[in-house]
């Protein structure tokens, strides 16, 4: 089993509801790195997982749409908790998606798996793993 | 599949038996930098695998355990060698009782499986993963 | 010359003014890894330049009063955009004054500078040193 | 399951064949921080997967073979893209041919799989895992 | 005194004329992360040292110049051994050239100083600083 | 100014006596990181600073009479805490013995300075800066 993984950030503003989160129930702030790595079984003619251009440039695209925002006024997360799984989550879907559609090229559409990792700190993360 | 992992560390001398260890048969010691990954099928009522608070305390209570001493004289690995692996095992081991008994939260009762990984240097770590 | 760096980090909220800052003028957050360096020309009678316990304990006791909070709210901000290097020396100054006042040891007072250094990714950072 | 990981790095020259490639059609360059993890279902009699040392010493000897090196000019790729994925493949190859003549130990002829990932940058690395 | 860095990398082919270089007289290749440091005694009205979207602009227009090139071909470097550390002076001397010429926000030409550092591996890095 | 840095590590037990130590008063141990960096202000004729090469040489031989041992049984050290901050300045000063002796290369002798960091964690590092 191959994967290739690209690596980007974003930096948002965000509340969680539920006791459980303490003092991150108030309005406040993350930077996530976010990795996302791309599985397959066997190479493309080219000899590669995806291109690594065309991953970082969807990539960016994703992390785009929720950058530099608070993800409390995001009609996407309405009524959900943007935690960092939830977001991996989100992430994985949105990348799942442009595959699809063949925005990370053909080959792509071979692709086996996703996993999405957030970086909220340097001593905590969460990741997200499906199938494609 | 979904994880979270969150990150500290500890300082113990150990000595090694056996041949194969070389000059680490001999008393020394390392920083382990510690990683527990929590694992889960599906997201609790709050959209998280654990809360990062409580896995820090598990964590942090479970390397007090060991931090600040000489494992060799630590009843707990009498007759054991206290390898990065033996070690990491051990720690994974006891988040998965700290879970059981719900100091993870009810909700990390629901936990698939576990890893532990020790960083011994910049150029040498070990892992352990369990189900739960 | 010696130094003597600890690590934390701290979750915030905020926007920023001026047109130079484009998207980010926009509510949006931040993870800050925050690294605090004491430096000093000799060592005291333990051989440290400060307890990195007592260093640790003072960067979380600064960081827990900006953390987990929109900075577009607080006082202490007011007028004032809170930008990385901002931060970097609103951090730095509140460290002085708690080496000042005895709170990492009476040994601080002897400290020559200080270094605040903000990570708000892993492609960016910012850094302020002043004297003690 | 556990593992072990050792890591190391090579330097070496090289182009890629193939449109989507752009820039890296031309005849280029990589340092790849090569990390090979070890796995095993139960530790040996001396609690490891694989000694560390031995381990250290099986990946340095086979990045030796490569580093330093224009990939271009290498029998061994001749007709083949050296694209991260693929020097991946290679890397956990050539250390699988090691394990099997014994050089990693008698106990790494337990060894279940391994993985070996190549960091071309701080923000894109490649993985190639395989069974033993 | 404040800095603000950014981070960028590029990947390059070359080989190092001298005996002290052992292999690396081989062509061969390197990928350099580059750390680009930029140092003021005062923030600007806007409360920055320099904008980092446009400091990040700058670094990967320097580097676009250097990348995914063997730099044995590049006239710019006729007769000079592109070790790290000349690669360090040859990307700070570019950058505060576009400082000058104002490409980095008016405010940038009040900057004091520059640092540049490459990594070459983890294990070994250059840098290079000079005034503005 | 230019500077070269290499990276090489040490795994090594001690004790540290005084109050201000809390549970490191207890036999315990580290993994130090050590990065040592080597200052000039012009390169040499091959247009390095020091050869990496021969630095990582040198680092590795100071570094090999520390480790894998326990430092309160090492006579070096009697009546010293082997704090971070005493091992970055014993490091510093072998590795000046060293180029003093002409055994970072002839080219060497023009070094201008040194600095040695110890990284004892993910957390805490500690530094020494010296003439040469």
């Amino acid at each position: 089993m191959f994967s290739v993984t690209v690596r980007d950030h974003m930096m948002i503003a965000h509340s969680l509801s539920g006791e459980v989160f303490g003092p991150a129930q108030r309005l406040h702030g993350a930077t996530f790195v976010v990795d996302a790595t791309f599985r397959r079984a066997e190479l493309d003619a080219d000899g590669i997982v995806v291109d690594i251009g065309a991953a970082t440039e969807a990539l960016r695209a994703v992390l785009a749409d929720l950058g530099y925002r608070n993800l409390d006024d995001e009609e996407a997360f309405a009524g959900t908790n943007t935690t960092t799984e939830t977001l991996a989550r989100f992430v994985a879907d949105r990348l799942a998606d442009r595959a699809r559609i063949g925005a990370l090229g053909e080959g792509a559409r071979e692709l086996d798996g996703l996993v999405v990792t957030l970086r909220e700190s340097h001593v905590a993360w969460a990741s997200y793993e499906r199938r494609l």
